[in-house]
């Protein structure tokens, strides 16, 4: 395990850095949702990742979305920010990372579904089915807001 | 001058760091707006500046403009994300810094005006006045987009 995942736990260690990141809620024409199993925890989970400099956060956004899952999307809306201190990322190396996570809802455009080196596999599912399936609770948090449909972005 | 900014040029060095900021459209109840001079170019700008580990993006926001300006605000929407990779700050230690600022608007709720080291005047300037000011046109262009009152925020 290369990373340990700390989320609202009083002993976590201080965060050290913030990097930006992108994630995408990809929601096909029935309603169902993107989701990837990730490779290193096991956990399945909305596609996203750290923004490269050289690139926007919307650029970021849909290059994440296609390396995970060969899904080419478009975004549609800005669901939130998410920039909690209590979730942070420990590597091994000492850096202590802090989440910073925008997150789009998109639509699919193009491409075929496909696993990655970090995504085992990848489907679209219902509400129904995400309900059972083992998602981190930050995760399951923005799919809940974007099901919300709210006026505003969530700034949190 | 410790930093060159770069802005749409097509020799400018390629960034190799993104750090999250915020910043703020701080607008009063005669509908004017909260600008600083800024110490290290004389330049006219908004509030702002890069988010620290262990705060939220919204408690960086409100405590850069506290720093800079000596008013406490409420967030009161978010105006646009702001990433573009053509935009970045060179330091002397060899960092390239590509801007990516989350710009909120904000009403003041508390505080009196007064300067700081990053700040060598502060005020709130009418839009007419605003026109003539020597002010970054990145930072005209989100006082440009607060403006337009757009339904959903600038993704940049």
């Amino acid at each position: 395990m290369s990373r340990i995942e700390h989320f609202e736990e009083d002993s976590a260690p201080r965060a050290n850095r913030v990097v930006p990141a992108a994630s995408a809620v990809v929601v096909d024409d029935t309603d169902r949702i993107l989701l990837i199993k990730r490779t290193d925890n096991g956990l399945w989970t909305i596609p996203g990742g750290a923004m490269e400099p050289g690139e926007t956060i919307a650029d970021c956004c849909r290059r994440e979305v296609l390396e995970e899952s060969g899904i080419e999307v478009d975004i549609t809306r800005l669901i939130g920010i998410y920039s909690n201190p209590r979730h942070v990322i420990e590597y091994l190396d000492g850096e202590v990372r802090q989440q910073f996570s925008v997150c789009f809802a998109c639509r699919p455009v193009a491409g075929e579904l496909r696993t990655s080196d970090e995504s085992s596999e990848v489907g679209y599912f219902t509400l129904f089915e995400l309900a059972t399936m083992d998602i981190h609770p930050s995760i399951r948090l923005r799919i809940t807001h974007f099901g919300e449909s709210r006026p505003d972005p969530v700034i949190a």
